[in-house]
């Protein structure tokens, strides 16, 4: 069947769109840890209609596609499929449809990118940004509000800016959701409930359809951008102070809150072997180091929009006030020129993307890190455990702890973020950083990422997205239940294998 | 069928809590307007285990149900089910479950009201309060949120601030959704989204299931709170300043523009019928009537929480400065003590609901209002449009004139509301108010409704919110056919009547 398909997207996309050849397959089937599906072709589609065109093959043959936008989901299994199938990929899907400064909005397709949408929002000189992601400057707009990824600066909770979804169905037929589903109104890119039951949750972390353009909404440049750097020694405390600064509505930016070893990891890229050749990194060798660069055992920013010079001040009063008994506490203010955030300290929290996370998926390697970041290619080790917690000082030093002994126990280092994305919860998100050229390290790597998931687990942190080497959370059987009939009805030929 | 199910639900809740008498099978089957839908019984089970028996019945003998919590959907159909039905009372259901002051939120059943919820908060002296429905304190708190109502103060867009919903299926069986579905862990009345696609929007302005409990998110109380309160002549620049506002989160807050007759309505409660005996409104006499009390063409509010006094200070400033080109703008503020928000002039604002939007509907009735409200029982005529258009002066102008011209032909006052709930849209809210007991005025009054509901979707205006009044929205084909295609799996039997 798979032949018969290949023959078909050929004719339907041209040959030079159907890849086929081991090199392709075996790059397209590579991610940042050890996995075992396989990647039998990879599609790539130009435009809509030759999506649709390609998933009714796929639905009238029976074989399981795999859709990517720009593969970049490092740490979560990059293109790798869930079982094997072909790769959908939708990277030349990259056209920017639709932009409204005064609104608030750009409306993309799959294949844009972070840095994309930036360069676009800098040449049209638009007082308007959008929260960029923590991880690559590469990575696809919509795929990671999507997968519910977390961004920086406001409307960092990215899932919950996105609307008017054009979803490519797994018989091929093309719906599009809240008001779109009236033509092209002009209330369709501003709202995101429509009318009647809201189905945008289920094209979210599931496999139910393909997105081939949505709707993200942007922030306005604030007249006055204050950053507040923080660092300090003990975490509870400084936790339950974050969240009352969120909750009082202080910042509507993601607040995060990393460890000391992440915030090293920013600052160095690279393990310090010119100065040592043992792993894990030794607590006194990572105190020194943190010392000496000024950084605390947990560090972190608060973000503030103000909409006049008054506003920002006050907002940075309240932050001094609520931070310095518990932190070190240092201001730096943002550019009155969205022209001229690029170069600021705060970039990314004004819209800019970066790939000073991406580039710690280098951290164990002995190579330098290259200019075009490949951790798929360069054999870096990198698996994410990414759990929901509650936004609280007591559950946050429960975490640390689980982290702290498992990783060193492991032989790694507990690489560890909490994510302040909404008011109540905390997205912490923990990295296994390795080299796979060591032998060994996958495995252990894997053994380590198995064991720290079910303890978080066990004490009540589930996962809040899953890679392709998160086990099933399933819950409540009938809830479950009811995920499978959605699937079965909406998926009846299992074309991208929905799951739970 | 009928029959053998109301032996079976007698037998399971008790016979007094089965209805099957005229009068009170007509008291249920009345609204606000003319309707023919039959009410068949209304049933009233005390708590989740009798929702889930009840249901199983009407599932295994095919018998149409109609979830109503508190019945107070005044201007959507009250407690008439959009076919012939039995309606399923969950006003026994009235329970608070769970209230966390420091993570801000309640767990409560589907019978909690919103004045029940605000007394609850206030005996725990609590610094936290809920959104309030700009409708009937007596209204269900679960029910505005999951019909997509709007609130007053922060939290407005109330389905986006309620999670871990408690779910029972046109089958009988439940689930939780969310994180949720793991159980009572700490962080599921803390996250929205959960882990796999985002199942709640399913139960979002649908009949997918009954929700029987669900947790609320709650604002502090702030530090300081000032209400700028405001009047205006002309619309399109207040709608755009206020755009502005709302976009640069100067407020997060819903902001309310009446015109000058829904003002009237809540100033005065009743028609001028002293003054005269003529309907409608004599452009002159609504003219003298604003000017007598100092009420502009548009009225409206900005509500500010500041974290600090300078932060409310600050906030201040900006309001004035943005509004005082184009409005009178008055600053009030609000007490520091929230146990004495009740008597405040923002109260509202602050989370103590009210009676002076649902008094209205006692507009054109010659008698005076009642102390208890029952526009159901008192014949009031009351008949909800409610449209969703672009945050934008110019379409804001659109839909006042389409509002005032076919209002005024059809006999009736132009009462309109936009109001700002999110940022890039407004909910645009027409009332036709008029008196049942006056003959003709029921088929006139539907008429209006529904040419001005044609007349609004065709400008690309389409409903955010139905009542059994409200013609079906289909838009495109596939989409609805989805839901219908889920619609069939999860309910098929038809218990719940789902539609799209």
């Amino acid at each position: 069947m798979l032949d018969a398909a290949v023959a078909r997207w050929r004719a339907l996309i041209g040959d030079e769109h159907v890849w086929t050849d081991d090199e392709r397959l075996r790059a397209a089937g590579t991610a940042t840890f050890a996995t075992t599906q396989r990647v039998l072709a990879v599609i790539r589609p130009a435009n809509r209609e030759q999506v649709q065109a390609c998933v009714k093959v796929a639905h009238e043959l029976r074989v399981p596609l795999h859709p990517t936008s720009r593969g970049r989901n490092w740490g979560y299994g990059s293109r790798v499929p869930h079982r094997d199938a072909v790769v959908l990929d939708l990277a030349r899907l990259d056209r920017i449809v639709d932009f409204d400064e005064r609104m608030g909005y750009v409306t993309v397709e799959p294949g844009v990118t972070f840095w994309q949408l930036s360069r676009f929002l800098r040449t049209n000189r638009a007082r308007v940004f959008a929260s960029v992601t923590g991880g690559t400057s590469g990575g696809s707009v919509i795929a990671n509000a999507l997968e519910r990824g977390d961004g920086t600066g406001p409307l960092g909770d990215r899932f919950g800016y996105i609307c008017a979804l054009e979803v490519v169905l797994p018989d091929g037929d093309v719906i599009h959701t809240g008001f779109a589903r009236f033509g092209e109104a002009p209330i369709a890119p501003l709202a995101r409930w429509g009318v009647g039951p809201y189905l945008d949750g289920l094209f979210s972390q599931s496999t139910f359809g393909v997105v081939t353009r949505a709707t993200i909404w942007l922030a306005p440049y604030p007249a006055r951008f204050v950053l507040a750097m923080f660092n300090a020694e003990e975490l509870p405390p400084l936790i339950d102070a974050l969240r009352g600064l969120k909750l009082a509505g202080v910042t509507t930016a993601t607040t995060p809150v990393w460890n000391d070893v992440k915030a090293l990891s920013f600052y160095f890229g690279q393990y310090p072997w010119s100065d040592t050749t043992v792993t894990p990194l030794p607590t006194d060798m990572r105190e020194m180091m943190r010392e000496g660069v000024g950084l605390g055992r947990w560090n972190g920013t608060v973000a503030l929009y103000g909409a006049s010079r008054a506003h920002g001040d006050a907002l940075r009063d309240v932050v001094a006030d609520v931070l310095s008994p518990i932190a070190d506490v240092r201001f730096h203010e943002g550019p009155d020129d969205p022209l001229e955030a690029d170069e600021a300290e705060c970039a990314p929290n004004l819209g800019v993307p970066h790939d000073f996370s991406a580039a710690t998926t280098y951290w164990r390697k002995t190579n330098p890190i290259p200019t075009e970041l490949d951790p798929d290619r360069d054999r870096c080790g990198f698996v994410w455990l990414s759990h929901a917690m509650p936004f609280d000082g007591a559950h946050a030093g429960v975490v640390d702890e689980i982290v702290e002994t498992e990783f060193a126990s492991a032989g790694f280092e507990p690489n560890l973020a909490l994510l302040g994305v909404t008011e109540r919860a905390l997205s912490a998100v923990a990295a296994i950083v390795y080299d796979r050229d060591v032998d060994g390290e996958d495995e252990r790597a894997m053994q380590c990422h198995d064991r720290v998931h079910s303890m978080l687990v066990e004490r009540g942190y589930p996962p809040f997205r899953r890679g392709v080497q998160t086990p099933a959370a399933i819950g409540e059987p009938r809830y479950a239940q009811l995920v499978d009939d959605i699937a079965r009805v909406i998926d009846p030929h299992g074309v991208f294998g929905a799951r739970g």
